[in-house]
């Protein structure tokens, strides 16, 4: 691992381009060199392979994920978790999106020969299923929601909402999708009738009608779908996504 | 495609015990040759490129859970509902199953790079979702089911038990899980205390208490999740899983 904040920054934007751009299994050091402008062999001096690379670079996502989830952890439990849910979601145009999540997609089947990953991939779970625990143990003490099993709801949640974005990016057409005029982001509409919810999206709504509008105790609501988007979303990904 | 079905059954043959083996990215028309013990050439002379072998071998799969479903089209739908659930369920040790479901989730990572593998997953989400949408549809017009939003509910079912399943193979030690004995099926037990639910079997006991009980009609009951899992089950399954 680098010893240097400023060149692992631009090492790991560097894996983060050159994944979205070459996907994991043809991806080589030079790829990666190319993306961030750096020398293969200063790649080499900070880490041994590329498998030591890209292990930093999952470390680095999930710590992104846990310090977003941090920043949140005082909102109300229900704005919470709708915000969990509604950062899962993402319309059809999201092109870099759906290649990084391929491309995180490809790591995750290296779990089963690669320890390093698998721990992170732990690691993230760990993460995503403690995070709707501590949410939802928050909400049933605060009256929010009712005494129910929290870690089989939260198991439930995270398949739920994983399963959908992995359907979404690997039925897109990827790249493909991008309207004649490149713009990203309003799900292409062929038909001309308004585009269909994606699979991310439509979920999204299931999950709040049927699996967790039935944990409000009562007299709670939950905030909009919408609401939860916007509460989790970065504040530069409308530029960059 | 082969004209030949016996020949054809072989290299399909073939290309499973491949994917096991070798995984998706580095696999070879050589390494399918070994594992049927065919000439390299023969397979070219069947199938232009690997890419099509591999799109012959996912239509087969999926042509193999169409005659799967239709084969219970008849059962009753709650029956056929709790089938459908238990599909997806296997235990930790079950590790010829995982590797052939890390490898398909390999060949799902093309999906946006390759329209016929793309087409291929298309027809299976829809085969799945249509699947869902029909047991509903049966179960309501005989007063099992209340009557719910059908599509929805399907996206939302088809997507929990995908995202338990990907999330429990990729979580998973792969060939490590064996335990010393080589034995398979029984989950493992470090701890002596009784094995943990896997993801997929803990997903389907808090979906069929969660999303599948609240469908339920007055006075409507479900069979058990065992009773799901054994109804699907292929007859040779125990043996060579």
């Amino acid at each position: 691992m680098s010893d240097q904040p400023g060149a692992a920054d631009e090492i790991m934007d560097g894996v983060y381009h050159a994944l979205r751009a070459h996907g994991y299994a043809g991806l080589t050091m030079q790829d990666i060199a190319d993306e961030c402008s750096k020398s293969k062999s200063l790649l080499h001096y900070h880490y041994d392979t590329k498998e030591d690379l890209l292990v930093a670079f999952l470390d680095r996502v999930i710590t992104d994920s846990e310090n977003r989830i941090a920043a949140h952890a005082d909102d109300p439990p229900a704005e919470r978790l709708v915000g969990f849910i509604g950062w899962f979601v993402f319309d059809s145009g999201a092109v870099d999106r759906e290649a990084f999540h391929i491309a995180l997609l490809e790591l995750r089947t290296q779990g089963p020969f690669n320890e390093p990953i698998r721990n992170q991939l732990a690691r993230s779970d760990d993460l995503l299923r403690g995070t709707v625990v501590d949410i939802l143990e928050s909400g049933i003490e605060e009256g929010v929601f009712r005494d129910v099993d929290v870690g089989e709801t939260a198991a439930l949640l995270v398949a739920t909402l994983d399963g959908a974005r992995t359907r979404q990016i690997t039925l897109s057409r990827g790249a493909d999708a991008v309207d004649g005029d490149g713009s990203e982001g309003d799900g292409g509409d062929p038909e001309g009738s308004g585009p269909e919810p994606t699979y991310t999206r439509a979920v999204a709504e299931a999950t709040l009608r049927r699996i967790v509008e039935p944990l409000l105790a009562e007299g709670a609501e939950l905030p909009s779908l919408e609401a939860g988007i916007a509460a989790m979303a970065p504040v530069d990904e409308s530029g960059s996504e």
